[in-house]
C-alpha cells in the first residue's frame, strides 16, 4: 500500500506548488509512517510532530496566499543527529549531549529551513559520526530496513533508513570515510558527497581540511538533485567555497549521453580489501552496462600508501575535535572515539607531515588520472550489510582487518580525492539487501555527475533490478 | 636618466603591439641595465643573454607579423629562482642544486611563458625562501637599492630589486611569511598575494594548506594587475583553484570610489611586534589618509595564538619539504631550513591538532572581522630595513625575538587568513628608504582590492610623496 509519503520529492513539491497536496496532510503522512515503523528500525531518534504540524501549516498558508515557494517548500527533511536544530534536540550520539536542545541552526539546516523544508526528524548516527554502523549509547542501533538484524550502515544510517522507509522524501548525510555512501549502499538509496565547498560546512574543526562534508541523501537522482540545488551555496567560512561571483555550477537536471562518456572501473581502488561477495556482484553490474558508454575499462587509480595516510589525517582530526573530551569526560566517551584520539596520540610530527604530504599527492595523482576519463566506478562497500550489533567487519574473507576504518578504503579512498562521488542504487543481491555502485566525477563537475546518474539510473532499471523493493512495513510493525 | 628599461610594463606592452618598441630593444635596454647595476645589488643570479634575445628576436617576428599577442608579450619577467626555468638554471639557493638546469617550466612559468613573458633572468632568494631576508649560499646576499648594504628583505628580494632598478619591467614571487610583500615594502615596488587558488600552484608540498602562495609584483598598481591578469587561471592540481567554469574574477581595472568604502586600520594586529619607528611611519600614512574613505575607524582583528599557531604549521610544512634533506646532506643544508625542521619534530600530534583547529578559528575570524568592512590597512613590515648581513632583527626596541620568523608577524598574521593582500610603497623614512602599506582586501575579492590600490596609488601621490626616487644607477655601478 503507498502513501503520499511514498511519492517522491519532486512529485510533492510539484503536487504542494499545485495545491493537489497539503503539506499537512504530508506531514500527518509521514508521522504515520514513523509510527508505524520507527519501533523496529530506530532510525528517528528526535520527533517534534507539533513543530513539524505547525511548520506545515504554516506552509500551506503560504501556498495558499500565493508566496514564493523554496524548492523544499513543505518537505520534511530528516536532519542527521550531528547537526544542530533551533529548538529540537541535538546530541551527536553522545550521552554528553542527551538533553541538548540548540539555540540556533547550523548553516546546513539554516539553509534547508530558508529553502521551505520542515525541520523536526532527527535521525540517527553513532556517536560523533565515529562509525560505519549506526549504534550509539543514547538511542542504541538502527536497523536495515531490508533485514532488521543487519545494520544499516553508518554514520548517516539514521537518515538512509528513514529514506528506504519514506518516513521522510529526502534527508542530510554528512561523509568523512563513506558515511552517507555506505548507508546508500546498504538502504538502496541515493547519497551524494559533493565535491568539498559546494555543500559549505562552517563548523568543520579543521577548515583546510577537505575530508568532512555534508550531502544530499534521497531516493533517486532527480530528488537528489532538487536537495543539492537548495543546500549547495558560497560561504566563505568554508575556505574550500566557491567564490560567491560564481554560483553553484548546480543547474536544470537532464540525463547526460552516456554513450559519448569515457568510463574506468575499478574493484577494489588497488588496495581496498574487498570481499569475494562484492567482488562477483560488482562483475555482474559492470558486465550489465558493457556497451553503455564509448568506453568501460578497467583501470585502478593510483592510490598506493592511502590506508596509512588516512589513518593519520583521520586520527589527527579527532584529536582536534575530541581530546579534550576524552581526556574530561572518559567514561561518557565511547570505544570509537576514544581509540581516535588514543592512535592519534601515537603519530610524532614526522608522520603527520609526511601524511600530509601524501595526500597532497594522492589528490594530484586522482586529479591526473580523472583527467583522462569522465567517470570512474566502483563498488560502494567492501561487504554486504553485517549485523547490527557488529561495530565493524574485522575481517574480509579470512584477511583480518586493522581497526573499524580498515573495510572502508573504497570510500576513503576517494574521499582524500576531494572528488564528487554518488552512491547509487544497483539492484540486490541473493539476500534480497540492496548493493550500490560508487560514482566519481570530475573535481566540481557535480552537475555532470548528477546528470550521469541520472541515465544510469534509467539503463540500470531495464538491465538490473533497481527499483527499492517495499519494505513489509506490516511486518515492520509487527 | 632614463631607459627603455624604466618605462611600466603598460606602457613597453602598449609600445610593442604598436611596433613603437622592438622586444629586442627592450632586452638589451634590461641587460645593459643588468650590467650596470646588478654588481652592487646581485639581484640576478642567472641571466641567459643569448635566450633572452632569441626570445625577443622570434617576439619582434610575431609583431611584425601581425600574430596574436599575449598580454606580456615580449617583456622579460624576472623568475624568482624557486620556479623551476627549462633550460635555464633554477638552484632554490641551495648548494644541492647549484648546478641544476631543469628539464620543464613550473605551472606559472607556463603560463608567464604562453602569455609572451621572455624567461631568461632569475631571481636571487635565501635558500628555499626560507629567510626575511636574501641571502644564500651559492650566490650571496642581495642589497637594497637605497642602501646597498641593507637588506631588500626577503624571501622574494631578487625580485623587488630586479625591479627597483628596472632591469626588469615585471617578476614573480612568492609569499608564506611575507616573502613578497616585506621586499615589495623595503624597495618602493609592488607586491601581491592572491587569494590561495588565484594563481595556481601545482608543487606546493602540502596541497591543502593556504599558505604558501606565488604572486606578482611590479613597479606600480595598474602593472601588478597586468600580470596578475595573465598568471591566475583554474588549475585543479591547486586545490584552492576556482572551478573552471568560474573565470579568475580579474577584469578590467578601474580605480575604486574611496569614499565609498568602510576602512580599518591596525598598527600591529594586536599581537605582532612592531618597532617605534614604523608606528610612527604608519602613523603619518593613517593621519595622511583621513577623509578619503566614508570611515576610517582603528580596530584590530582578533588575532590570538597566532604566534604558536604559525610556528607550528610552518614547522610541519619544513618537516613535509625538507626532512630527507636535512637528514641526507646536513652540511648543504643551511641554518634557516634545518632549525625549522629540528622545531618541527620538537611538536606532538596534540601540538600540531591544536594548531589546525586553532588556524580554522582564526580563519573564521577574520571572514568575519572583514564582512564589516572593505579594507584593513597595516603597515607591511615590522622595521624598516636592517643591516643585509643580518639574517633577521633579534630584538625590536628592547623586546627579544624567539626566532628569525618572528619579527614577521604582521605578514604571517594575515597569511593565515587566506585573504588577499597588496604592499603597496607609500613614501620614504627619514633616511631615504621606502615604507609601505599592507592592504587587505575580502576573500576572493582580488579584483576589488587592486580597484582600491590603484585609487590609494593615486591619493597618495598627491599626498604623501610615494614616488619611487631614482636609484643611483651611476653611484651602483662605481
Amino acid at each position: 500500500m503507498s502513501d503520499l509519503c511514498d511519492l517522491t520529492a519532486l512529485e510533492l513539491q510539484t503536487s504542494i506548488a499545485k495545491k493537489a497536496i497539503s503539506p499537512v496532510d504530508l506531514w500527518n503522512a509521514c508521522v504515520a509512517r514513523i509510527k508505524t515503523t520507527n519501533t523496529a528500525l530506530n532510525a528517528v531518534v528526535t520527533l517534534d510532530e507539533d513543530a513539524g504540524r505547525k511548520a506545515a501549516k504554516e506552509a500551506e498558508a503560504k501556498v495558499v496566499r500565493g508566496d514564493p515557494l523554496g524548492p523544499l517548500h513543505g518537505l520534511p527533511i530528516g536532519i542527521k543527529d550531528l547537526n544542530e536544530t533551533k529548538g529540537l534536540r541535538t546530541t551527536w550520539g553522545s550521552e554528553l549531549f542527551a538533553d541538548h536542545i540548540p539555540v540556533r541552526d547550523d548553516t546546513l539546516v539554516t539553509s534547508i529551513r530558508a529553502n521551505g523544508g520542515i525541520i523536526a526528524v532527527k535521525t540517527n548516527t553513532p556517536e560523533f559520526g565515529a562509525g560505519a554502523n549506526t549504534w550509539n549509547r543514547v538511542f542504541g542501533a538502527t536497523g536495515n530496513p531490508f533485514n532488521t538484524s543487519l545494520t544499516c550502515g553508518g554514520s548517516s544510517g539514521g537518515s538512509a533508513v528513514a529514506l528506504a522507509a519514506s518516513m521522510v522524501p529526502l534527508a542530510s548525510g554528512s561523509d568523512l570515510a563513506g558515511s552517507l555512501r555506505t548507508p546508500a549502499a546498504f538502504c538502496g538509496v541515493v547519497g551524494m558527497r559533493p565535491t568539498p565547498g559546494l555543500v559549505p560546512t562552517t563548523d568543520s574543526v579543521l577548515a583546510f581540511s577537505p575530508l568532512a562534508v555534508e550531502g544530499p541523501m534521497a531516493r533517486n537522482v532527480r530528488d537528489l538533485h532538487l536537495f543539492l540545488q537548495a543546500i549547495a551555496g558560497n560561504n566563505h567560512l568554508d575556505p574550500f567555497s566557491r567564490p560567491a561571483d560564481s554560483g553553484t555550477g548546480i543547474a536544470e537536471l537532464k540525463p547526460a549521453n552516456l554513450r559519448g562518456l569515457k568510463v574506468r572501473f575499478s574493484t577494489d581502488l588497488g588496495f581496498a580489501p574487498v570481499s569475494n561477495n562484492v567482488r562477483a556482484l560488482f562483475g555482474t553490474r559492470i558486465a550489465a552496462l558493457e556497451g553503455c558508454f564509448a568506453s568501460l575499462e578497467e583501470r585502478d587509480p593510483p592510490m598506493q600508501g592511502a590506508d596509512e595516510t588516512f589513518q593519520v589525517l583521520r586520527a589527527v582530526r579527532f584529536i582536534a575535535a575530541h581530546l579534550d573530551r576524552v581526556r574530561n569526560h572518559a567514561a561518557k566517551v565511547g570505544p570509537n572515539v576514544t581509540s581516535n584520539v588514543e592512535l592519534g596520540l601515537t603519530f610524532d610530527a614526522e608522520q603527520i607531515a609526511r601524511a600530509e604530504a601524501a595526500h597532497s599527492d594522492h589528490y594530484r595523482r586522482f586529479i591526473r588520472f580523472m583527467d583522462d576519463c569522465d567517470l570512474l566506478i566502483t563498488p560502494v562497500a567492501a561487504v554486504q550489510p553485517f549485523d547490527k550489533t557488529q561495530n565493524a567487519p574485522t575481517e574480509i574473507d579470512g584477511q583480518t582487518l586493522q581497526n573499524y576504518v580498515s573495510w572502508l578504503g573504497l570510500a576513503f579512498g576517494i574521499t582524500m580525492t576531494a572528488h564528487p562521488v554518488i552512491s547509487l542504487p544497483c539492484g540486490h543481491d541473493s539476500q534480497g539487501l540492496p548493493f550500490g555502485l560508487q560514482l566519481i566525477g570530475k573535481r566540481h563537475g557535480d552537475q555532470r555527475l548528477l546528470e550521469i546518474a541520472l541515465a544510469l539510473e534509467d539503463v540500470l532499471a531495464n538491465s538490473i533490478e533497481t527499483r527499492r523493493p517495499l519494505v513489509d512495513f506490516a511486518g515492520l510493525a509487527g
